[in-house]
């Protein structure tokens, strides 16, 4: 597979991310691009097929050897279709069929998946999760996103939305979630949450460090509350400890629904380092019963932003290899 | 395969129920025989081989037309070893080699499974998700245990022992659990911790009519507190509400986790009927999100009692159809 080659391509609110890959995962190429929303779908995609062209020029592949395509995108999505529905971050790109368009015009047939979809499986390809055959990632941002592997394959669920990890409950009738849902694991340990839950506890009169950073910069970081939990500050301390033990709970629960191997966490929350992968493991041990040994291993995850492109382009190499049906057009 | 036959086996602590099926799952005849914990093992084996060797000469089925043999039990065990490991209702029963024992017995190939498994199986073949491709179900007796179906196929996890979806945490820091962990789904809405609930709110001096059958015969049965909320008492109405809330918060989970199209719900507490489906449904449609239309059915098992040994029958086929290296011996 060394002489076939696959282009990923991860499309985020910000930036798109675009890889040319060969079959055993190696990078030849790769290119960030803005997404410049505003300027709508049809021009984007007509960026990132301009890119995938130049990626391929760069790394001095002809166009016979690449063989297929792998997106990944924000969700809610249809794979079945191809198509876009409901993206928050991406006004303007509803029901739009993205798979069909960028298949078109690079003349390869494509595959489209959930972001945190592809971005575990660059994890389960290639990086933290190459060992594994069952595990489960956690993306830790704004959101709380999730992908689920068993037995070697990516789940998708009856509709194509499986492993919305971050709308796990935690707590019934909890804090309200930007979902609608109410005690999801999101709105207590996203870093969005995170901060909410900082500021809620400034804004209720306790007393921390926080407060000064808070009034210099009119605003909290994420950051700012790891950084004042690792200096010693009490309120920011347990401020990190909720987050690590909602996150410690949803690794019990999902110990006993899939039992994985590993749980694997990324995101721009990983930052924080062992200040936060020390307590989760730490609060998980505390809470996993103790009926059977559980060698769970909760790690962190090795690929950073090139996770997503990586296993966009890994999907397109898994089916290729041993599922072309996923693949549309299929045997083109 | 209707002239092929497969025995089927459901180990409880009370009662082993064994059936022998056809490959179309019509059940050529069926019997129950106490478990007699007390015996041990080895007479426990004996018995089920006699009764499995009655049941075909009942059912005029030659030995040679009896193709492999499915056998649940209470976990945790090793799937893999055969082996049960540390079975609470079956002392005495640690570390027994149940599927070799049969097996040789019997001189059929055989599987061991977990129980709530098999009947998640026995549901998914031939009762309520014969239609469904990814299905959860939930078994709500003494305990919650449970079974998911993704693409047609269990799960089984790294270890054998995914699907313990009595222990997803609902609740932080919640209530103990018998398992050890705290705030387990099981400990809120099982019927053990359905009554519990309810004796603890009497102890707490809250007013109900419950107290007086309490005080009549000395214990509170979960169907007593199913009758009085039935029949209008508000604090029995109370804490089936809350049994309700709790199941319906796993279904909200599960659908975000694995996204089956449905949700099938058996055991003892089913027999509460519409009383219990109609709020778990109603809180159901109330917590889950909007962001995108949720077709996901929440239903009532049809199998009953049976699901179990036409469920352990019914993975003995489709382990003999489909994955003959799950048979052990294998290729007997």
């Amino acid at each position: 597979m060394a002489n076939e080659y696959f282009f990923g391509v991860d499309l985020g609110g910000t930036n798109v991310e675009l890889g040319l890959l060969d079959g055993e995962g190696a990078i030849m190429a790769h290119v960030t691009e803005p997404t410049r929303t505003h300027e709508g779908p049809q021009s984007l995609v007509e960026r990132m097929a301009e890119a995938c062209r130049d990626l391929a020029k760069q790394a001095h592949v002809p166009s016979d050897k690449i063989k297929a395509l792998g997106i990944g995108s924000p969700g809610p999505m249809s794979m079945l279709e191809g198509k876009l529905i409901n993206l928050g971050n991406l006004p303007g790109f509803n029901n739009f069929f993205l798979r069909a368009e960028l298949s078109r015009r690079l003349k390869l047939p494509a595959l489209l998946e959930n972001d945190a979809n592809a971005a575990c499986w660059g994890e389960f390809w290639l990086g933290a999760g190459r060992n594994a055959n069952d595990m489960v990632l956690f993306t830790l941002g704004t959101g709380i996103g999730g992908g689920i592997v068993i037995g070697g394959e990516l789940i998708h669920g009856s509709d194509d939305n499986a492993a919305e990890l971050g709308h796990m409950i935690i707590q019934t009738d909890g804090r309200q979630c930007t979902c609608g849902q109410k005690g999801c694991v999101e709105a207590y340990a996203s870093a969005t949450a995170t901060v909410a839950r900082a500021i809620e506890a400034l804004e209720h009169g306790r007393e921390s460090k926080m407060q000064d950073t808070h009034r210099q910069n009119g605003t909290l970081a994420c950051k700012d509350v790891f950084d004042h939990a690792l200096a010693g500050d009490p309120l920011a301390n347990e401020i990190v400890n909720g987050t690590a033990l909602a996150l410690a709970q949803i690794c019990v629960s999902m110990r006993h629904i899939t039992e994985p191997e590993m749980v694997v966490l990324t995101g721009g929350m990983i930052k924080a380092g062992d200040t936060l992968l020390n307590r989760v493991r730490s609060f998980y041990e505390e809470m996993v019963w103790k009926l059977k040994p559980e060698p769970m291993d909760i790690c962190f995850a090795e690929l950073g932003g090139h996770a997503g492109f990586i296993g966009a382009a890994g999907l397109a190499v898994h089916a290729y290899k041993h599922h072309p049906q996923r693949l549309y057009p299929s045997g083109t």
